[in-house]
């Protein structure tokens, strides 16, 4: 008789029942070619003795083999491998050994789209994180809105409700965010105008793919938002590199260009320029409005960085105001709620917006309804506004801490410009302090370091004054090393 | 003097602040040119006059503008437009009446991904909706998954935690659904080969994009999921249909097909096939996983519906037991938890899941770290199984109690197969009755109707006892208007 006992593999410390894994391995057999149609199997008593185990569990298995037709059970007589299983060649990469199929890599061509893709799952966490800027979380009123998405699950109405329009976004948030738009940043749009994305991050990405094409020149600036670079260059698009300095990305140097070659899109972040933090000044606003006039090209205008804005009121979005449509106007929730919540937003005519959500569709269906009708919720009822405000207020009082610390400790090693808003410092290195040291410490992480410019951003929302001055006195530590 | 009363809209209805509408206004008369570096400006009690508001409000507006740098104040002297401002010609599509510069069109070339784009943001909810196959939210562990993600997001460690590893998924889920699949499907793979998406239709698109390109030939079914079909065309593949019966999708005409031409892959929902619920053979599944040996082709295994199978366990997937890795499959816990969530996976071989997360970093960075880790924690403590065994008991019932009313109450107009699993009934109607005039009743919504095969799904899970006699009422009083 065939010797089951070497194709049954059983492994009483595993968390799979044992009639299963004896189901498992009678297909493995049939699927690898080793069993074939019409081979007897042996009695449940004789099978049970050959493994060592009850009665009941190769009963139990056989039924379900028999269930799934792998095998046909002739009652009083025998059990015997389904007549209507196909004759297949043993396979050659069928050893004996029980394989991990997926040890294999795939073989067949695929895309690479990044050549050493770093790990980021990670075991071990750092005692210290100095991230880019994000928010605290334990600020957020995301108890509020996880209270009320909580009621809303348990509502039949809004059940029916937050499965429609999702793609798009919920109708409730877009209306809400008509108005919200109206009152913090000046635009006049309807909600057909509006599109909820997953972050930020997806409304470039959409962007992208809409409005860009192999060949379409993008001009971003230097240094620039890495994500976003890449985010063009899979959409075919080729990155013009403009300076950055003081005053946000060179107009002049954009004209100089239009007049070269035709110019597909600009992207900027106007508030605060990553990674520099750098304000987008008056005069280039306008002289980006009008060059976009003159010579046709899309704005893609990130503004994720809008509502924390420190010794005045935020610069009026370049969307605001009068403009022939063509700025894509890209907003985010992340920085106010967290960035695991995901929650942003774009602004755009509303057949551009029509077919961001064609693709949007296909992406990812759309996005959490529940969670969408929570957030207008706390639009609507101002939570989100008292939060903000009393956010604005810590985050400020925690960059003026991280300045005085700074200077008090730093500031034979470091320069910046302590930026007017945001959640980060851009921290320049002076010469003779090379910053790829700071990365290589096993206590400390520090999220974006760019060691062609020497510097690296301090997040100083997201920690305290304790924690800001624990951070501070790391660095302080290393530097003495250097 | 300039007539500033006419540049100067003020609302008293709108919910924006006097002072920033002063200030708004101003800035647009700047950006259309209507007003030029070095123009002075009113006093503020001539203009609080000219207006008609209090002098503190204009002094408000004044000193957002001056902070702003849109204004230069010369204290005791006068307020005039700063000198920097540069010159603007004013534009010709700048009219007196504001603007809604969002009214306009994108007037400039983009990408047509759906010519007749449906508008999902309906006001009217119809008080009755066939969904395609929706679990019910209201028997969803959805409760214990958001008192689990409020403790997480309190918790410091966690919150750190939970921004780390999330493009692929964070390693505590990943190492949860190792062992899950293992239990449920006979998975044998390590937490390199999974990837959290964003519910099943992510990991479509990301399988799509990363394995397809133009020219590239993908086997479907005919009728399939047409969101998939549309998938695939916009990564440039070309959709070869191959017909759906009773027992799945064709395996002979795709035999036939591979030896005319290369096909790179092909599109499977084993079970159960959308929409027509068919479950895949197991003849089927051999031939098709030889074909994808013999011909070198990848298998995209949308198993979206494997948790719910009634009659017995259901078949093991495609991808578990040995293969040559070419096997991309695709799971998602919509089914289980809510659609709404969007939590779903994929596993494929690491060099392909790594090419999946880079480019799903550049969709929308990651996904939701805290709801990642509140489903590991009720997989890991047991939560997740009990509630599937409670509502597979539930959907049975269900499943049972609409056979039973269509045929006591239907049977003259349409004919169905009862699927051995899934929530929904492919209901296919009798000649004579055309399922067009089922589309337009107000009162009764069903979301998949297919008018060429003169059929629609009905689902039946989100439904409970009262509700499916109530629906299968509604669709008896139609049809007595046929």
């Amino acid at each position: 008789m065939f010797p089951f006992e070497h194709v049954i593999t059983i492994d009483s410390g595993s968390n799979v029942p044992i009639y299963k894994q004896i189901a498992f391995s009678i297909i493995n057999a049939i699927r690898g070619g080793t069993l074939r149609a019409g081979t007897h199997l042996p009695g449940s008593r004789e099978l049970a003795k050959l493994l060592g185990v009850h009665r009941k569990t190769v009963i139990a298995a056989y039924d379900e083999l028999n269930a799934q037709d792998w095998i046909t059970i002739i009652p009083r007589k025998h059990v015997e491998i389904s007549e209507r299983i196909p004759v297949l060649q043993p396979r050659k990469w069928n050893t004996k050994e029980p394989v991990m199929a997926y040890k294999n890599r795939l073989n067949l061509p695929f895309r690479i789209i990044e050549k050493d893709h770093k790990k980021h799952g990670v075991t071990s966490i750092p005692e210290m994180i100095i991230d880019d800027g994000h928010p605290d979380v334990r600020l957020s009123p995301i108890d509020e809105l996880l209270k009320t998405y909580r009621s809303f699950t348990a509502r039949k109405s809004a059940i029916k409700n937050a499965h429609i329009g999702t793609e798009q976004g919920t109708r409730k948030l877009r209306e809400e965010l008509v108005k919200y738009l109206s009152e913090t940043r000046g635009l006049n749009i309807s909600t057909e105008n509006i599109l909820i994305a997953h972050g930020a991050q997806m409304s470039i990405y959409l962007t992208a793919q809409i409005l860009l094409s192999a060949g379409s020149n993008v001009v971003v600036g230097n240094p620039n938002y890495p994500v976003a670079n890449k985010t063009f260059e899979e959409a075919g698009a080729t990155l013009i590199e403009v300076k950055v300095d003081g005053h946000g990305i060179d107009t002049d140097e954009i004209e100089v260009l239009c007049k070269k070659k035709h110019i597909q899109a600009v992207y900027v972040i106007p508030h605060h320029h990553y990674p520099t933090t750098a304000t987008l000044s008056v005069e280039r606003r306008l002289k980006l409005l009008d060059l976009a006039n003159r010579y046709s090209f899309a704005i893609i205008e990130d503004d994720y960085d809008y509502d924390y804005h420190y010794t005045s009121s935020p610069y009026l979005p370049l969307a605001s105001g009068s403009h022939n449509g063509n700025i894509i106007y890209i907003g985010s929730f992340s920085k106010i709620l967290d960035p695991s919540l995901r929650m942003g937003f774009m602004v755009a005519p509303q057949d551009f917006i029509d077919q961001c959500t064609a693709l949007r569709k296909l992406i990812d269906v759309g996005g959490d309804g529940y969670m969408q009708n929570a957030l207008a919720t706390i639009i609507s009822n101002g939570e989100l506004k008292r939060h903000l405000k009393k956010a604005k207020k810590i985050y400020h009082q925690r960059r003026d801490f991280l300045d005085t610390l700074l200077k008090e400790k730093l500031s034979k090693f470091i320069s910046y410009t302590l930026p007017a808003g945001g959640m980060a410092i851009w921290v320049k290195l002076n010469k003779g302090y090379a910053v790829g040291k700071l990365s290589n410490n096993p206590q400390l992480k520090i999220s974006r370091i760019d060691t062609k410019l020497n510097a690296f951003r301090f997040g100083f929302a997201s920690m305290d004054h304790k924690e800001l001055k624990m951070a501070v006195d790391s660095l302080e530590r290393i530097f003495a090393t250097y």
